[in-house]
Protein backbone atom coordinates (compact mmCIF):
# COMPACT_ATOMS: atom_id res chain seq x y z
CA UNK A 1 0.00 0.00 0.00
CA UNK A 2 1.50 3.42 -0.98
CA UNK A 3 2.57 5.91 2.07
CA UNK A 4 -0.37 8.31 1.16
CA UNK A 5 -3.15 5.65 0.71
CA UNK A 6 -2.13 3.84 4.44
CA UNK A 7 -2.03 7.88 5.73
CA UNK A 8 -5.30 8.07 4.36
CA UNK A 9 -6.53 5.59 5.92
CA UNK A 10 -5.51 5.47 9.33
CA UNK A 11 -7.21 8.50 9.29
CA UNK A 12 -10.44 6.81 7.97
CA UNK A 13 -10.02 4.91 12.07
CA UNK A 14 -10.79 8.51 13.47
CA UNK A 15 -13.96 7.64 12.35
CA UNK A 16 -16.54 4.99 14.36
CA UNK A 17 -17.87 3.13 10.96
CA UNK A 18 -14.82 2.53 9.69
CA UNK A 19 -13.09 1.29 13.04
CA UNK A 20 -16.07 -1.39 12.83
CA UNK A 21 -16.18 -2.09 9.48
CA UNK A 22 -12.23 -2.87 9.54
CA UNK A 23 -12.52 -4.67 12.85
CA UNK A 24 -10.15 -2.28 14.46
CA UNK A 25 -8.72 0.45 16.30
CA UNK A 26 -6.37 2.58 17.27
CA UNK A 27 -3.69 3.26 19.88
CA UNK A 28 -1.55 6.32 20.38
CA UNK A 29 1.14 7.55 22.32
CA UNK A 30 4.52 5.79 23.39
CA UNK A 31 3.25 4.69 26.96
CA UNK A 32 0.06 3.39 25.77
CA UNK A 33 1.78 1.41 22.75
CA UNK A 34 3.80 0.18 25.18
CA UNK A 35 1.32 -1.38 27.12
CA UNK A 36 -0.08 -2.80 23.87
CA UNK A 37 2.56 -4.71 22.98
CA UNK A 38 3.30 -6.17 26.30
CA UNK A 39 -0.26 -7.09 26.26
CA UNK A 40 -0.29 -9.43 23.34
CA UNK A 41 -2.86 -8.30 21.25
CA UNK A 42 -2.68 -8.32 17.87
CA UNK A 43 -1.03 -5.06 15.84
CA UNK A 44 -1.67 -4.80 12.61
CA UNK A 45 0.59 -1.64 12.07
CA UNK A 46 2.32 1.11 14.11
CA UNK A 47 3.21 4.28 12.47
CA UNK A 48 5.93 6.52 14.80
CA UNK A 49 8.11 9.43 14.33
CA UNK A 50 11.79 8.65 14.00
CA UNK A 51 12.13 9.92 17.60
CA UNK A 52 9.52 7.39 18.88
CA UNK A 53 10.62 4.29 16.41
CA UNK A 54 13.04 2.40 19.23
CA UNK A 55 10.75 2.58 22.38
CA UNK A 56 7.80 1.03 20.59
CA UNK A 57 10.20 -1.88 18.37
CA UNK A 58 7.95 -4.19 16.40
CA UNK A 59 7.78 -6.27 13.21
CA UNK A 60 4.81 -4.02 12.10
CA UNK A 61 7.01 -0.37 12.63
CA UNK A 62 6.77 2.02 10.28
CA UNK A 63 8.42 5.31 10.44
CA UNK A 64 7.22 8.25 9.04
CA UNK A 65 7.62 12.01 8.85
CA UNK A 66 6.70 13.95 12.21
CA UNK A 67 4.32 15.57 10.19
CA UNK A 68 2.54 12.60 8.70
CA UNK A 69 2.07 11.30 12.30
CA UNK A 70 0.55 13.91 13.45
CA UNK A 71 -2.08 13.84 11.20
CA UNK A 72 -2.87 10.02 11.72
CA UNK A 73 -3.33 10.62 15.60
CA UNK A 74 -6.21 12.10 17.32
CA UNK A 75 -4.99 14.05 19.97
CA UNK A 76 -4.44 17.36 20.10
CA UNK A 77 -0.87 17.28 19.99
CA UNK A 78 1.87 15.36 20.26
CA UNK A 79 1.05 12.30 18.68
CA UNK A 80 4.32 10.16 18.16
CA UNK A 81 2.94 6.85 17.57
CA UNK A 82 -0.61 5.51 16.53
CA UNK A 83 -0.68 1.62 16.79
CA UNK A 84 -3.85 -0.13 14.35
CA UNK A 85 -4.94 -3.40 16.28
CA UNK A 86 -7.55 -5.85 15.77
CA UNK A 87 -10.37 -5.82 18.13
CA UNK A 88 -10.38 -9.00 20.14
CA UNK A 89 -13.54 -11.69 20.11
CA UNK A 90 -15.61 -10.81 22.67
CA UNK A 91 -18.55 -13.30 21.82
CA UNK A 92 -18.61 -15.47 25.05
CA UNK A 93 -19.06 -14.72 28.49
CA UNK A 94 -18.19 -17.48 30.76
CA UNK A 95 -19.97 -18.06 34.17
CA UNK A 96 -18.70 -16.02 36.95
CA UNK A 97 -16.03 -17.53 38.83
CA UNK A 98 -15.54 -18.06 42.15
CA UNK A 99 -15.53 -14.68 44.34
CA UNK A 100 -15.85 -12.34 40.55
CA UNK A 101 -17.28 -9.10 41.25
CA UNK A 102 -18.53 -7.99 37.40
CA UNK A 103 -19.13 -4.72 36.43
CA UNK A 104 -22.28 -3.48 33.96
CA UNK A 105 -22.61 -0.35 32.70
CA UNK A 106 -25.81 0.72 31.50
CA UNK A 107 -26.14 3.54 29.04
CA UNK A 108 -22.45 5.30 29.31
CA UNK A 109 -22.51 8.15 26.99
CA UNK A 110 -19.26 9.97 27.43
CA UNK A 111 -15.72 8.22 26.46
CA UNK A 112 -13.43 9.58 29.09
CA UNK A 113 -15.64 7.83 31.46
CA UNK A 114 -16.42 4.70 30.44
CA UNK A 115 -12.31 4.66 29.98
CA UNK A 116 -11.99 5.73 33.76
CA UNK A 117 -14.48 3.38 34.35
CA UNK A 118 -12.17 0.72 32.83
CA UNK A 119 -9.34 2.25 35.07
CA UNK A 120 -11.04 1.85 37.90
CA UNK A 121 -12.29 -1.68 37.37
CA UNK A 122 -8.95 -2.66 36.92
CA UNK A 123 -7.41 -1.17 39.77
CA UNK A 124 -9.52 -3.17 41.93
CA UNK A 125 -9.02 -6.30 40.32
CA UNK A 126 -12.61 -6.63 38.21
CA UNK A 127 -11.49 -8.61 34.89
CA UNK A 128 -15.08 -8.74 33.28
CA UNK A 129 -17.27 -5.53 32.31
CA UNK A 130 -20.72 -5.58 30.71
CA UNK A 131 -21.71 -3.03 28.58
CA UNK A 132 -25.54 -1.65 26.95
CA UNK A 133 -25.52 -2.09 23.74
CA UNK A 134 -25.90 2.06 23.86
CA UNK A 135 -22.73 2.36 25.94
CA UNK A 136 -19.76 4.59 24.08
CA UNK A 137 -18.17 2.97 22.14
CA UNK A 138 -15.09 1.32 23.82
CA UNK A 139 -12.44 1.83 21.09
CA UNK A 140 -13.46 5.39 21.03
CA UNK A 141 -9.65 7.09 20.80
CA UNK A 142 -10.53 8.98 24.02
CA UNK A 143 -11.76 5.77 26.00
CA UNK A 144 -8.66 3.92 24.66
CA UNK A 145 -6.61 6.57 26.63
CA UNK A 146 -8.60 7.42 29.21
CA UNK A 147 -8.15 3.76 30.60
CA UNK A 148 -4.69 4.22 30.65
CA UNK A 149 -3.94 0.65 28.99
CA UNK A 150 -6.49 -1.01 31.06
CA UNK A 151 -8.46 -1.94 28.38
CA UNK A 152 -5.80 -4.28 27.46
CA UNK A 153 -6.74 -5.95 31.08
CA UNK A 154 -10.34 -5.81 31.03
CA UNK A 155 -12.21 -8.00 29.22
CA UNK A 156 -15.27 -5.79 27.99
CA UNK A 157 -18.36 -7.47 26.92
CA UNK A 158 -21.01 -5.35 24.37
CA UNK A 159 -24.05 -6.97 25.17
CA UNK A 160 -28.05 -6.87 25.74
CA UNK A 161 -27.99 -6.24 29.35
CA UNK A 162 -31.12 -6.41 30.72
CA UNK A 163 -31.30 -10.14 29.02
CA UNK A 164 -27.69 -10.91 29.95
CA UNK A 165 -28.35 -10.23 33.57
CA UNK A 166 -31.80 -11.88 33.89
CA UNK A 167 -29.71 -14.77 32.94
CA UNK A 168 -27.02 -14.62 35.27
CA UNK A 169 -29.54 -14.18 37.70
CA UNK A 170 -31.36 -17.17 37.35
CA UNK A 171 -28.19 -18.68 37.22
CA UNK A 172 -27.69 -17.37 40.91
CA UNK A 173 -25.87 -14.55 40.93
CA UNK A 174 -26.82 -11.56 42.84
CA UNK A 175 -27.00 -8.20 41.09
CA UNK A 176 -26.12 -5.02 42.58
CA UNK A 177 -27.68 -1.41 41.30
CA UNK A 178 -26.07 1.67 42.16
CA UNK A 179 -28.93 4.28 42.65
CA UNK A 180 -29.56 7.60 45.00
CA UNK A 181 -32.48 5.74 46.96
CA UNK A 182 -30.89 2.55 47.87
CA UNK A 183 -30.04 0.62 50.74
CA UNK A 184 -26.21 2.15 52.22
CA UNK A 185 -24.24 -0.06 51.31
CA UNK A 186 -22.21 0.40 54.41
CA UNK A 187 -25.40 -1.88 56.42
CA UNK A 188 -25.23 -4.76 53.69
CA UNK A 189 -23.39 -7.99 53.57
CA UNK A 190 -22.11 -8.04 50.04
CA UNK A 191 -21.83 -11.00 48.42
CA UNK A 192 -18.07 -12.47 47.18
CA UNK A 193 -19.29 -12.65 43.46
CA UNK A 194 -21.74 -10.64 41.89
CA UNK A 195 -22.30 -8.24 39.28
CA UNK A 196 -22.72 -4.10 40.22
CA UNK A 197 -24.45 -2.35 37.77
CA UNK A 198 -23.60 1.32 37.05
CA UNK A 199 -25.95 3.66 34.91
CA UNK A 200 -25.63 6.29 32.51
CA UNK A 201 -24.14 10.04 33.84
CA UNK A 202 -27.51 11.90 32.82
CA UNK A 203 -30.59 9.28 33.86
CA UNK A 204 -28.94 6.17 35.62
CA UNK A 205 -30.06 2.65 34.82
CA UNK A 206 -32.81 2.18 31.84
CA UNK A 207 -35.99 0.99 33.07
CA UNK A 208 -35.75 -2.23 31.59
CA UNK A 209 -32.71 -2.60 34.10
CA UNK A 210 -34.32 -1.06 36.63
CA UNK A 211 -37.09 -3.63 36.04
CA UNK A 212 -34.68 -6.31 37.48
CA UNK A 213 -35.15 -5.17 40.37
CA UNK A 214 -31.87 -5.80 41.81
CA UNK A 215 -30.68 -5.09 45.09
CA UNK A 216 -30.20 -0.79 45.40
CA UNK A 217 -27.28 0.21 46.87
CA UNK A 218 -25.91 3.69 47.43
CA UNK A 219 -23.45 5.68 49.41
CA UNK A 220 -24.47 7.79 51.95
CA UNK A 221 -24.75 10.96 51.47
CA UNK A 222 -23.60 13.50 54.42
CA UNK A 223 -22.93 16.73 52.52
CA UNK A 224 -25.10 18.56 49.70
CA UNK A 225 -23.94 17.01 46.13
CA UNK A 226 -26.82 16.27 44.28
CA UNK A 227 -24.86 13.47 43.07
CA UNK A 228 -21.88 11.97 42.66
CA UNK A 229 -20.54 11.04 38.64
CA UNK A 230 -20.12 7.76 37.68
CA UNK A 231 -16.78 7.16 37.90
CA UNK A 232 -16.53 8.42 41.52
CA UNK A 233 -19.29 6.38 42.56
CA UNK A 234 -18.05 3.19 41.09
CA UNK A 235 -15.12 3.98 42.62
CA UNK A 236 -16.11 4.53 46.16
CA UNK A 237 -18.54 1.30 45.44
CA UNK A 238 -15.48 -1.32 44.25
CA UNK A 239 -14.05 0.18 47.44
CA UNK A 240 -16.31 -1.26 49.84
CA UNK A 241 -16.72 -4.43 47.71
CA UNK A 242 -12.73 -5.03 48.32
CA UNK A 243 -13.06 -3.99 52.05
CA UNK A 244 -15.49 -6.53 52.80
CA UNK A 245 -13.73 -9.34 50.29
CA UNK A 246 -10.26 -9.08 51.97
CA UNK A 247 -12.08 -8.33 56.02
CA UNK A 248 -10.97 -10.93 57.89
CA UNK B 1 -22.88 51.18 31.38
CA UNK B 2 -23.46 50.95 27.59
CA UNK B 3 -24.00 47.23 26.54
CA UNK B 4 -21.07 46.78 24.38
CA UNK B 5 -18.67 47.91 27.37
CA UNK B 6 -20.63 45.00 29.70
CA UNK B 7 -20.26 42.56 27.15
CA UNK B 8 -16.63 43.19 26.20
CA UNK B 9 -16.20 43.19 30.55
CA UNK B 10 -17.93 39.54 30.87
CA UNK B 11 -15.77 38.32 27.83
CA UNK B 12 -12.48 39.98 29.65
CA UNK B 13 -13.74 37.13 32.39
CA UNK B 14 -13.00 34.34 30.87
CA UNK B 15 -9.14 35.32 31.52
CA UNK B 16 -8.21 34.54 34.48
CA UNK B 17 -5.83 37.79 35.18
CA UNK B 18 -8.99 39.58 34.45
CA UNK B 19 -11.41 37.69 36.79
CA UNK B 20 -8.21 38.29 39.41
CA UNK B 21 -8.08 42.01 38.94
CA UNK B 22 -11.59 42.12 39.45
CA UNK B 23 -12.39 39.56 42.21
CA UNK B 24 -15.29 38.19 40.66
CA UNK B 25 -15.83 34.38 38.34
CA UNK B 26 -18.67 33.65 36.15
CA UNK B 27 -21.27 30.99 36.83
CA UNK B 28 -22.94 29.62 33.86
CA UNK B 29 -26.03 27.40 33.05
CA UNK B 30 -29.64 27.61 34.10
CA UNK B 31 -29.02 24.81 36.80
CA UNK B 32 -26.00 26.47 38.49
CA UNK B 33 -27.08 29.45 38.08
CA UNK B 34 -30.21 28.34 40.32
CA UNK B 35 -27.47 27.01 42.90
CA UNK B 36 -25.97 30.10 43.07
CA UNK B 37 -28.71 32.22 43.78
CA UNK B 38 -29.68 29.54 46.76
CA UNK B 39 -26.32 30.16 48.00
CA UNK B 40 -26.29 33.60 48.73
CA UNK B 41 -23.29 34.62 47.55
CA UNK B 42 -23.35 38.21 46.42
CA UNK B 43 -24.22 38.49 42.31
CA UNK B 44 -23.09 41.01 40.41
CA UNK B 45 -24.85 41.05 37.14
CA UNK B 46 -26.72 38.17 35.76
CA UNK B 47 -26.89 37.96 32.25
CA UNK B 48 -29.41 35.73 30.46
CA UNK B 49 -31.52 35.49 27.22
CA UNK B 50 -35.00 35.77 27.16
CA UNK B 51 -35.87 32.30 27.30
CA UNK B 52 -33.23 31.25 30.63
CA UNK B 53 -34.09 34.80 32.32
CA UNK B 54 -37.92 33.93 34.18
CA UNK B 55 -35.63 30.46 35.84
CA UNK B 56 -33.25 32.98 37.15
CA UNK B 57 -35.19 36.38 38.62
CA UNK B 58 -32.77 38.71 40.51
CA UNK B 59 -32.79 42.61 40.92
CA UNK B 60 -29.46 42.66 38.33
CA UNK B 61 -30.73 40.16 35.93
CA UNK B 62 -30.43 41.61 32.52
CA UNK B 63 -32.04 40.22 29.37
CA UNK B 64 -29.82 39.74 26.38
CA UNK B 65 -30.22 38.61 22.78
CA UNK B 66 -29.02 35.32 22.55
CA UNK B 67 -26.47 35.94 20.21
CA UNK B 68 -24.61 38.01 22.89
CA UNK B 69 -24.98 35.68 25.99
CA UNK B 70 -23.34 32.99 23.51
CA UNK B 71 -20.23 35.51 23.38
CA UNK B 72 -20.07 35.93 26.80
CA UNK B 73 -20.34 32.62 27.85
CA UNK B 74 -17.10 30.64 27.77
CA UNK B 75 -19.22 27.16 27.11
CA UNK B 76 -18.71 25.60 23.75
CA UNK B 77 -22.60 26.06 22.81
CA UNK B 78 -25.66 26.08 24.68
CA UNK B 79 -24.76 29.71 26.48
CA UNK B 80 -28.35 31.00 28.11
CA UNK B 81 -27.12 32.58 31.69
CA UNK B 82 -23.95 33.74 32.62
CA UNK B 83 -23.93 35.40 35.88
CA UNK B 84 -20.92 37.56 37.79
CA UNK B 85 -20.38 36.83 41.08
CA UNK B 86 -17.45 38.11 43.71
CA UNK B 87 -15.20 35.83 45.01
CA UNK B 88 -15.59 34.92 48.91
CA UNK B 89 -12.83 36.32 51.71
CA UNK B 90 -10.95 32.85 52.31
CA UNK B 91 -8.13 34.78 54.26
CA UNK B 92 -8.99 33.14 58.35
CA UNK B 93 -8.96 28.89 58.32
CA UNK B 94 -10.65 28.27 61.95
CA UNK B 95 -9.46 25.48 63.81
CA UNK B 96 -10.93 22.25 63.13
CA UNK B 97 -14.08 21.31 64.52
CA UNK B 98 -14.24 17.83 66.40
CA UNK B 99 -14.88 15.24 63.65
CA UNK B 100 -13.99 17.48 61.10
CA UNK B 101 -12.30 15.69 57.83
CA UNK B 102 -10.31 18.55 55.36
CA UNK B 103 -9.29 17.58 52.20
CA UNK B 104 -5.79 19.25 50.73
CA UNK B 105 -4.91 19.69 47.41
CA UNK B 106 -1.46 19.64 46.34
CA UNK B 107 -0.90 20.46 43.11
CA UNK B 108 -3.74 19.76 40.96
CA UNK B 109 -3.54 20.94 37.80
CA UNK B 110 -6.73 20.25 36.44
CA UNK B 111 -9.60 22.68 36.13
CA UNK B 112 -12.18 19.75 35.60
CA UNK B 113 -10.61 17.45 38.35
CA UNK B 114 -10.64 20.28 41.07
CA UNK B 115 -14.39 20.96 40.72
CA UNK B 116 -14.73 17.25 40.34
CA UNK B 117 -12.91 17.18 43.92
CA UNK B 118 -14.92 20.06 44.98
CA UNK B 119 -18.09 17.91 44.52
CA UNK B 120 -16.91 14.29 45.75
CA UNK B 121 -15.63 16.39 48.84
CA UNK B 122 -19.25 17.49 48.81
CA UNK B 123 -20.71 14.28 48.89
CA UNK B 124 -19.10 13.10 51.79
CA UNK B 125 -19.61 15.88 54.03
CA UNK B 126 -16.32 17.43 53.57
CA UNK B 127 -17.07 21.21 54.33
CA UNK B 128 -13.87 22.53 53.92
CA UNK B 129 -10.32 22.02 51.46
CA UNK B 130 -6.89 23.51 51.16
CA UNK B 131 -5.31 23.68 48.36
CA UNK B 132 -1.82 24.98 47.55
CA UNK B 133 -0.73 27.95 45.86
CA UNK B 134 0.20 25.92 42.63
CA UNK B 135 -3.19 24.20 42.33
CA UNK B 136 -5.55 25.32 38.87
CA UNK B 137 -7.97 28.66 40.03
CA UNK B 138 -11.03 27.38 41.21
CA UNK B 139 -12.75 30.12 39.56
CA UNK B 140 -11.44 28.66 35.84
CA UNK B 141 -15.05 28.54 33.94
CA UNK B 142 -14.08 24.25 34.02
CA UNK B 143 -13.98 23.86 37.84
CA UNK B 144 -16.66 25.68 38.65
CA UNK B 145 -18.46 23.70 36.23
CA UNK B 146 -17.33 20.74 37.14
CA UNK B 147 -17.70 21.22 40.47
CA UNK B 148 -22.11 21.28 39.53
CA UNK B 149 -22.32 23.64 42.84
CA UNK B 150 -20.40 22.15 45.14
CA UNK B 151 -17.96 25.65 45.19
CA UNK B 152 -20.75 27.56 46.62
CA UNK B 153 -21.32 24.68 49.52
CA UNK B 154 -17.14 23.47 50.14
CA UNK B 155 -14.95 26.29 51.65
CA UNK B 156 -11.72 26.09 49.31
CA UNK B 157 -8.60 27.92 50.89
CA UNK B 158 -6.03 28.64 48.98
CA UNK B 159 -2.76 28.75 51.65
CA UNK B 160 1.14 27.90 51.73
CA UNK B 161 0.30 23.97 52.19
CA UNK B 162 3.62 22.78 53.61
CA UNK B 163 3.21 25.37 56.62
CA UNK B 164 -0.28 25.24 56.68
CA UNK B 165 -0.62 21.54 57.24
CA UNK B 166 3.21 21.88 60.05
CA UNK B 167 0.66 24.26 61.89
CA UNK B 168 -1.96 21.68 61.88
CA UNK B 169 -0.61 18.95 62.85
CA UNK B 170 1.55 20.89 65.59
CA UNK B 171 -2.30 21.80 66.69
CA UNK B 172 -2.72 17.84 66.90
CA UNK B 173 -4.93 17.05 64.04
CA UNK B 174 -3.39 14.06 61.93
CA UNK B 175 -2.29 14.53 58.93
CA UNK B 176 -3.00 11.58 56.19
CA UNK B 177 -1.47 11.35 52.77
CA UNK B 178 -2.52 9.17 49.62
CA UNK B 179 0.21 7.67 48.01
CA UNK B 180 1.15 4.20 45.78
CA UNK B 181 3.15 3.15 48.72
CA UNK B 182 1.35 3.45 52.00
CA UNK B 183 -0.38 1.43 54.49
CA UNK B 184 -3.70 -0.62 53.19
CA UNK B 185 -6.30 1.96 54.33
CA UNK B 186 -8.37 -0.91 55.37
CA UNK B 187 -5.83 -1.92 58.27
CA UNK B 188 -6.10 1.70 59.90
CA UNK B 189 -8.03 2.62 62.83
CA UNK B 190 -8.40 6.49 61.10
CA UNK B 191 -9.07 9.27 63.18
CA UNK B 192 -12.48 10.81 63.36
CA UNK B 193 -10.68 14.23 62.62
CA UNK B 194 -7.68 14.77 60.32
CA UNK B 195 -6.60 16.23 56.89
CA UNK B 196 -6.21 13.69 53.82
CA UNK B 197 -3.86 15.03 51.69
CA UNK B 198 -3.75 14.16 47.62
CA UNK B 199 -1.06 14.53 45.24
CA UNK B 200 -1.25 16.05 41.68
CA UNK B 201 -1.90 13.94 39.03
CA UNK B 202 1.20 13.35 37.34
CA UNK B 203 3.72 13.41 40.42
CA UNK B 204 1.69 13.21 43.37
CA UNK B 205 2.25 15.38 46.81
CA UNK B 206 5.35 17.27 46.35
CA UNK B 207 8.82 16.83 48.11
CA UNK B 208 7.64 19.82 50.74
CA UNK B 209 4.47 17.96 51.81
CA UNK B 210 6.20 14.54 51.47
CA UNK B 211 8.71 15.60 53.86
CA UNK B 212 6.17 16.00 56.54
CA UNK B 213 5.91 12.43 57.09
CA UNK B 214 2.39 12.73 57.18
CA UNK B 215 0.81 9.03 57.70
CA UNK B 216 1.09 7.49 54.35
CA UNK B 217 -1.75 5.26 52.83
CA UNK B 218 -3.07 3.47 49.97
CA UNK B 219 -6.01 1.84 47.98
CA UNK B 220 -5.26 -1.92 48.24
CA UNK B 221 -4.37 -2.61 44.35
CA UNK B 222 -5.70 -5.74 43.13
CA UNK B 223 -5.86 -5.35 39.59
CA UNK B 224 -3.51 -4.26 37.00
CA UNK B 225 -4.07 -0.39 36.68
CA UNK B 226 -0.62 1.33 37.12
CA UNK B 227 -3.00 4.22 39.14
CA UNK B 228 -6.00 5.71 39.80
CA UNK B 229 -6.92 8.65 39.08
CA UNK B 230 -6.92 11.76 41.51
CA UNK B 231 -11.00 12.19 42.07
CA UNK B 232 -11.33 8.69 41.70
CA UNK B 233 -8.54 7.64 44.79
CA UNK B 234 -10.53 11.02 46.75
CA UNK B 235 -13.57 9.00 45.96
CA UNK B 236 -12.64 5.79 47.31
CA UNK B 237 -10.79 7.09 50.54
CA UNK B 238 -13.47 9.50 51.35
CA UNK B 239 -15.67 6.06 51.40
CA UNK B 240 -13.21 4.63 53.73
CA UNK B 241 -13.48 7.33 56.15
CA UNK B 242 -17.03 7.81 55.68
CA UNK B 243 -17.81 4.20 56.59
CA UNK B 244 -14.78 4.02 59.43
CA UNK B 245 -17.46 7.44 61.04
CA UNK B 246 -20.49 5.62 60.24
CA UNK B 247 -19.68 2.34 62.21
CA UNK B 248 -21.15 2.03 65.56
Amino acid sequence: MSNKSELKRVRALHQKKYREEEGVFLVQGVKLVIELLASGWPVEAIHATVTAAPHVRHPQLQIWPDYDVERMGTLEHGNEVVAVVKRPDRSQFAPLGIDELVLALDGIADPGNMGTLLRIADWFGVKRVLCSVDCVEEFNPKCVQASMGSIFRVELHRVHLPRMLDELRSAGVSLYMATMEGEPVFELELKRSGVLILGSESHGPSDEVRALKAQAISIPRVGGAESLNVAAAASALCMEFLRQRLAP
